[in-house]
């Protein structure tokens, strides 16, 4: 039983921050970043070796698993600088369905992404299934060497930017979660169309994707028929760790070092509000709540590396992690005051996206009735 | 005892809520308004009698006391067409300190606003004394027939579009608070000026203005030296009950509606949120919050009707009101899932605007230990 | 509109202030207290004036209504030296059932109440009919003038000393609820026996009633068949309200007044507790949620006082003081630590005690649902 | 890094486990246990080698670390069959101090307590210096050969059936905290006499013990003049961990067991409470929480076992943990509604017992004040 950070990532750990800290923090206060200061970041993080870090090394990539990785999203959650659901700058994670894929699939597919020549996206949601897959109302009807694929897919994040999407539909419904499969689509296919954008409070436009009678080849499948559900998990479940379990962890660390900076230099009624047990009992949950949901976070991140069944810890880290976040940010403002209202701090900004975090891939209820739902047949 | 509105307050809240329902609620998608917009808005609110509400219907007013603008600034928080700190479509709200002006000070000072010639400010927060207006620095010097008056003010609100601030500063700082004075500045006063915008979350952008040796005759003195505390607290303890207050109620309602609406028609794992215990859970919870909300506010506002020192109601019903209608804003968002994350639902404008009420014109920590300091007293 | 108190019964709240103050408090680290005490006190109550409270003038009572009542509930329970559901000292209260008899009927079952010789008791909880009435087991069948009755009645007050029960059962199980009926049974008739007590947390010894081929007149039938539902929801909703609402709110009064004086007097760390901000938050806490739960008390109170179906009203006041009275006595407790778990104060007790009000009568989440349920009915 | 539990102890977990389910739960019904039960208890647990847990294997004991004392802790709190602070079933649980003791100190002290002959016990609260040491007054005057003692202690646990006393008492009040030392006092000592005999909710029976001019020999100091706090430390620090924070795992895990099992079989409104989401979201919480405050507190233990300074991490574990306790011990009781308060089952017993825990050896306010202090240093 061991609680500490292998030495390796404790390093990996250290040049993250460091990033963060002299290039992407001072550029908070611009706002959305220009092309070419992303071309710059971008070739900054390449020098520093921060770069394809989930690619195996073999592949030309840092070959970090789930545990590096959620030292990745820790500390990238530092910033608001680039958004939250943006990794450009660091070459497009890749994730786990394309990096599992082989062969002829493997060069159309994969190596254009890890070139840089194409950004993927990830197309699982629709207007009645958001927590709920099999509601999913997307088919693909084999038809000779072919699919026809026809469904509307909604939230779709980078859509406008993606030249292939991973995209789950039924091509059996009366199978249920086991009609599902996953195929791989070039986004220029006749019949794909971005039709919508969604403007949200975070800045994001994910966007609805209609598929028109879009015929791709039969070879664009991933794995079997039937694959799908257990395809879109691995991709889920990550996320559900990495994407929301690890970068709350960052966004709650950046809301202590703002919130103890700012106590201490600001003064009301004749001293700083450091010497208050209000804002020092904020701090003292804050830094209590994000010891504890770090140990859950990278539990389940080792667990995942090993290969095990992290489902029901991989809801535990998501639903703990992303609230304990946003009740850190949600501190970190009401420390500042009118300050902490204003878009001149990175506070405001990092409560609205962390907020999302709550909702997006799996609402906290439903990561509270899977829970459940599994807890009791633990204790039969 | 009797908890029912008067018969004519109940008319006039039917009145508001109909034109808000009619009138600016279906403005709501547009984002800002245009100046054409207001301007109709304007005429629809002169000619259903929503008119210069607060003001004394011997000159020209509705003259609705504390308990009838506590309907009228519950009605009008259900919409978020107009920001929340923005009254112009019903002629600025003139608030206590200009409705008590007599004589000439009446004439040159509060006619122009009735008239709607000049917008009103209120100037009294300092970058060091938020909560806390003992630390104030600005300071007003007689000087033979005028007052010299140097010093820098922060979140004003409307400062850009005002004519008139209502300024405190102090006469005679060795007194404390008791030194304080209150004054009418017309912006345009050489010295005057506006040095700075703040971008807010909420839309708003309050301003500092910079007092640098402005010179005003000695008869802009509102009452005697050292009135400017009372002055001020009567505008702020209105502003307690009523701005923020009452407003939550507001707030709590929509969200109420959009929440029962919406999860009766919103079905995941084949049926409607509505029929799930989380969800139903939350209305409960809102609508009983609602409620008792609703009677310290009301309380609230008869007694400071009735000329009774509401100090500590106020502050236990801006402190419970605000964090109650932040509650029911942040269920109604959760309820909403994805959707409650765009721009296209009034929700997460009212979620970001209703935050910043915890903050304002006295930080939920500010009210408890004011409350809790009046309550060790009252045990004595 | 108008929030205060009648006079008359700002006079009753003083007077029974005073003799909390001056006969229950001394009592309290006696434990439970003997007969001699108790007849004493009996005396004492009856000597003030403080006597058959809720009986009608004409019947030698106080005649005091739901609002009157809610007074003595608030005042009583300032004080553990009686238990929470024992109003001996005042003379039973009676309740709108018995005090609803008439004829025959008063004289045979009101009358010896009033006299005293008397104790009544109410049987409608059954073992799987705790919140859910509809699932009740126990029948009265008519047979010629009689009706024979048999079931079993769980968690029954008072049951061991009862002279007379109020019991609640179906007389036709197809109608469902309206099947239900309310009837007067003399605890010595035939049949009937206390079967079991309930240890309890709180020192109360609920029991349990069986009711095995109980013959009784017909004539015992209060109204018609059927009205049972209808009677029951009588006693339940004045409960709620009063002895569960108004109770909560002298509990919550009680443990500021010694919260307050014991956080002046203690010291550590060199200061009394009093200066330090955790401590004044909680007392500014359960200031401000107990203003709120008497607005909403008292509110139903006068409601049902006027007639008007409460029911929404009684949820609300039941749910929302029994918690908030839980959260004050837990605050106390943790202010005056190690002392707060001892038997030498009245903390730990008082703390018990209110814990049960959550759960008897409509645990917190039946109420939670029952307000769901009617909210989504008003805002069709 | 490795958050699996060693082979080992997870064998000594299941050894624990099986003892409680077997010999300890089946006798809760019987409340406190005689003499007789306890002789046979102890045989049975000397017989299954769950004896002298923490004592080394050279002394004849099992030389569990605190890691493995946390599992001890952990299991045994699944019952309240045995109070909590009472160890003497598996041989009075020795700690830090007289482990810790050497050569004659040893053979006088440490010996007796491992052959059984003599129960020690903790003598450091006063009632001025609960969580304030600083504040104690009992000093101990070196005179020749010997030191007298006078002073009173409070709240000291076991001090009825004890032997010898660890006693903490300034030596030199002008050094403050490193003016405190450890003395070893042994009961029978002329002057020293348990003066008061606390009642507290939970059972327990802690005491007031006065030294009167108490003669010790000077060979009864434990280490040198001014070790007083670091010892006191030791087994404070301890404390947090094991007898607060693992225990607190060990309710939660069977109120757990506990809720699961009876919402699967009780009815109500026609169908299992299991199948209620507020059912299943209390039980998905409790686990929820449970997860991470186990990895908590074997963090904290491992640290401990490793002789890292744990201050910090014994503050956070100590509140966190037993505060997520009694969250699930209330709830538990929650969802038993009426039965829940009988005390026919174990639920009330463990609720008010596990409500102790956050305020005994460190109050939750002062943990928090603790780890605020200690961050605000860490991010300096």
């Amino acid at each position: 039983m061991d609680f500490d950070l292998p030495e390796d990532l404790q390093l990996f750990q250290t040049l993250m921050r460091r990033f963060v800290d002299r290039e992407l923090i001072p550029l908070e206060p611009r706002g959305e970043l220009d092309a070419a200061t992303l071309d710059m970041l971008r070739e900054k993080a390449k020098a520093a070796g921060l770069w394809m870090l989930d690619v195996p090394v073999e592949l030309g990539g840092q070959g970090l698993g789930p545990l590096g990785m959620s030292i990745f999203w820790e500390e990238l959650s530092r910033t608001v600088a680039i958004s939250p659901r943006d990794t450009r700058v660091f070459r497009s994670l890749v994730g786990p369905v394309l990096l599992g894929l082989k062969g002829e699939q493997k060069e159309r597919f994969l190596m254009p992404v890890l070139r840089g020549d194409w950004t993927p996206c990830f197309a699982i949601t629709e207007a009645d299934a958001g927590s709920d897959p099999a509601a999913m109302r997307t088919v693909a009807v084999r038809d000779g060497d072919h699919y026809v694929i026809n469904g509307v897919k909604r939230f779709i994040t980078d859509a406008r930017h993606a030249d292939v999407a991973q995209l789950i539909a039924y091509t059996d419904k009366a199978k249920g979660l086991r009609g599902l499969s996953c195929f791989l689509v070039e986004m220029r296919t006749p019949g794909v169309s971005v039709t919508a954008d969604y403007d949200t409070m975070m800045g994001d436009r994910p966007c609805e994707v209609t598929f028109d009678n879009v015929r791709i080849p039969a070879t664009n499948l991933v794995g079997a028929e039937g694959d799908g559900m257990a395809l879109a998990q691995q991709w889920i479940t990550e996320g559900r760790i990495l994407r929301h379990g690890a970068r709350s962890l960052g966004v709650a660390e950046r809301c202590l070092e703002l919130g103890i900076s700012y106590s201490r230099q600001r003064k009301t009624f004749g001293a700083p509000l450091a010497t208050r047990q209000a804002i020092q009992f904020m701090i003292a949950d804050t830094y209590a709540e994000l010891q504890q949901a770090r140990l859950l976070v990278r539990d389940a991140a080792l667990d995942l590396e090993r290969g095990r069944d992290v489902r029901l810890k991989s809801w535990i880290a998501k639903s703990q992690a992303t609230e304990m976040g946003f009740r850190a940010a949600d501190r970190c403002m009401q420390m500042h005051g009118g300050m902490g209202l204003t878009t001149e701090m990175p506070i405001e900004r990092m409560w609205r996206e962390q907020r999302s975090f709550i909702i997006t891939e799996g609402a906290a209820e439903v990561m509270r009735a899977s829970i459940s739902k599994k807890v009791y047949d633990l204790y039969e």
